[in-house]
């Protein structure tokens, strides 16, 4: 194996075990909200602008059914609402609802303290933060073409 | 909420972004070589040394019972087998057999091309791997602790 795919394939162990830190994490501050990580991921999703089911699922890395399924929840549940979508006439655009933007809201609240400590506690900068998401950018755009 | 906090967001939501689509990618070519990603992470994750379930579980970010199932399926195939941990009694380490080897070995050999054309299309640098890589871990053991 060559040094450069070697360092590739450390980093990816590293996004991993990440990743499933982070949701388990997630999980618990949800559930002190009355809600699950799968809605909260989706809520986050498309909080920026309306998306296709298929575009929330590549966002979070997750299978198009198990996101349809949330978010024909979420929809249920008044949190999310369905638009046409003017490239794709059979395929809705997805927008929160306010429901859906003030229970964002909170999750978002509830969690900003122990993430600021983490972040305290890990010595990593803005900076650090940045250059690590270009590079995660660079690989995604990279696997996906 | 905080820019930290959001430029941390901002990086999460992109770690599951890539660990999603790596997993889907290494799915095809787990697929070719007559395995699952599942099992080919597995291996991976003991190809250092032997560990005990959860140590796998966590390294992968996945749930303790989904690895152990794996671990079960590989050790009956006879590409992983148990060895007995010294630290702690009920706790068997599970390490590769020489046929584990071989399937890992055959994994990263067919993968090796197409993630070098990858990491050549995205011009991503060994520093730059290295740098993200230490970002991650710093987040990752702030997050545990």
């Amino acid at each position: 194996m060559t040094d450069l795919v070697r360092d590739y394939r450390l980093l990816i162990a590293d996004v991993y075990e990440l990743a499933g830190l982070s949701r388990r994490i997630s999980e618990r501050e949800a559930a002190g909200q009355g809600t699950t990580v799968a809605r909260w991921h989706v809520l986050s999703a498309v909080s920026d602008e309306p998306l296709a089911v298929p575009a929330i699922a590549r966002r979070l890395g997750q299978v198009r059914q198990a996101v349809q399924r949330v978010v024909d929840d979420l929809a249920e549940a008044g949190q999310l609402r369905a638009e046409s979508n003017p490239a794709h006439r059979r395929s809705l655009l997805y927008g929160l609802t306010p429901e859906g933007a003030r229970l964002l809201e909170r999750l978002w609240d509830a969690s900003e303290a122990p993430r600021l400590g983490m972040l305290d506690d890990s010595g990593v900068s803005a900076a650090d933060l940045r250059q690590a998401r270009d590079t995660l950018r660079r690989l995604t755009t990279a696997l996906s073409t």
